[in-house]
């Protein structure tokens, strides 16, 4: 499988240490080639023949560039090089953009499936704001488009519904998908500020260095919109989702609450009512028999309920880059053998 | 599709009315055709024009057979109407027998797969005994083995971890999989004594009549056996699984441990120690922020450790009959598509 990567930070560099390290992951037995690395930040390179995506990750810690010489950048953007290139899928790990309603990432994609390229991505804007379009794009094209660590890093969700549930109907969901949140409250909960919190948070390496998605609940309602349009067939952005983040809680609050036996959870939400598909996020009150009570710190959890089942919760205890990249591996590995069955 | 039954109990039962009601279950889009209804009890019917399954579950309700005349009955066994009817898909749901090491149910299915019919089953033993042999039964024969509602009934289980967790090598498993030893300790813990316990599990429909198999642990080493020998390629049985029950538990071990704000659970564990493969189940004091201790009545939950992604919990809520059934159906929505797909 020959690989394009667009966007190379911290999860293509984790996939690279995975793929680099046969011998500690011997199920795995998959070695992708990589003919093109293309970032927003430092330019791009490609080699038909094969990419040392090793030497590329250490390029970048080293001396923050691709490569040793300035001459061996391509001159082609990251979307020519994905319109042009010859590649079989596309990984896609730009980073989230509200404002840019899901842009460039929902282009890049939308470019390599209109050639009949399969196409993986960790970035949840173009499924929170394009699904309908993309995935009818990828079957008109014969291509698979991909994006199960979307959504809870590599823990199943897409993947859990739509393989594991096949005839039911998803009538709901209920979760904490967003870490730095959770770490923020839980913070607060031992009086620690909401300031504090947040720069715990960023030294932790998980919230951006612009919390105001995570805190304004951005992240979480892109994440409930991508849940709602895949598995439950709605159409909506995460403007459509009725938000509201935590930066209106104060440690009394979560301490009040703590006191009451409960805990203050950024809960997200998607229902049915009367036929119309709702969606929300925002700050509950959850007692502490409910399993949402026992996520702390980066965890998060989903429940599903559907209408062949009773509700199943999925935990993801403390998922770090190795479950990220893990996650996009899935979905390389899907791709393959769906090529092979072809 | 042309389904043969061997039982028909709850089960079987559960799954007749849903597929009796397309109305409330507008995705499954599914009508198998029954083609035989074989049992212990009550002997066998078949009809290769199909049998009207409704109308047999309400005898079987209203005057305790499966037709009105006894002329109606088969003169076959259900072995040999397996061995010589002419179905599509084995519905596999005869109960578990530790005793006869999964037999009569090994027997039934090995015929099956022998004609290269695919099988599926709610029992536990046959998987927990004689997985390594039936597996390559199938695989020789070009039919599916699939027992999703073995273990955790139809929570996703072995599809969670064959179907989304591809390349990665589970190394370890803890879980909750007995629902009447939950019960029976959860009840103690409010003051009841054992006996009692076992009689409202029995009166709940949840208990086996010979109470045994759950509070000895029988039923927990099938499911760690069955978990092991699938999921981590042991090849062992219940009799390897070091087991103990709970019916050295009094009211008086559950409340002091409440009192240490531990609650007292029966564990079942899988692990690699030194490149063995080893399985247990016995009691086990678990705090109160760890996921089990929320597991109360007959909930159940099991958490997965792997190479390539930190631990995930799956845990069922409220599990009944719905959902075992469902565990079935959806193996049988399984061989459907690969039976489309060749």
């Amino acid at each position: 499988m020959r690989i394009l990567y667009a966007g190379f930070g911290n999860v293509a560099r984790e996939m690279t240490r995975i793929f680099s390290r046969p011998d500690l992951y011997q199920n795995l037995r998959f070695q992708p080639s990589v003919v093109g690395i293309f970032t927003g930040r430092h330019g791009g390179i490609a080699d038909d023949g094969g990419i040392d995506a090793v030497r590329v990750s250490q390029n970048l810690a080293n001396f923050g560039a691709l490569a040793e010489n300035k001459s061996d950048l391509s001159n082609v953007s990251t979307l020519e090089a994905i319109q042009t290139l010859d590649y079989d899928v596309l990984v896609e790990l730009t980073s989230l953009s509200i404002e840019k309603k899901g842009e460039p990432a929902a282009s890049h994609i939308r470019a390599a499936l209109s050639r009949g390229k399969s196409v993986v991505s960790a970035n949840k804007g173009p499924v929170a704001f394009h699904y309908r379009e993309l995935k009818a794009l990828a079957d008109a094209n014969g291509a698979l488009y991909l994006f199960e660590s979307a959504v809870m890093d590599g823990a199943p969700v897409f993947n859990f519904v739509q393989r594991c549930m096949k005839g039911a109907r998803v009538t709901g969901f209920a979760g904490i998908l967003n870490g730095t949140t959770n770490f923020i409250l839980s913070y607060m909960e031992q009086g620690g500020t909401f300031e504090d919190g947040v720069k715990k948070a960023q030294e932790a390496g998980i919230a951006e260095a612009d919390p105001s998605l995570d805190v304004d609940g951005w992240d979480a309602a892109a994440k409930v919109a991508a849940l709602a349009n895949v598995l439950m067939d709605a159409d909506i952005t995460p403007l459509d989702v009725d938000r509201c983040g935590i930066s209106g809680v104060t440690p009394q609050d979560a301490q009040a609450a703590l006191a009451e036996n409960k805990r203050l959870k950024l809960i997200c939400r998607g229902w049915v009512d009367n036929g119309t598909i709702r969606t929300k996020v925002g700050v509950e009150a959850v007692d502490r028999d409910d399993v949402f009570a026992l996520i702390s710190h980066f965890g998060s959890a989903v429940r599903f309920e559907s209408d062949l089942m009773h509700p199943n919760v999925i935990v993801q205890d403390c998922p770090d880059l190795l479950d990220t990249a893990y996650g996009v591996i899935e979905d390389l590995l899907t791709v393959r053998a769906a090529s092979h069955s072809v």
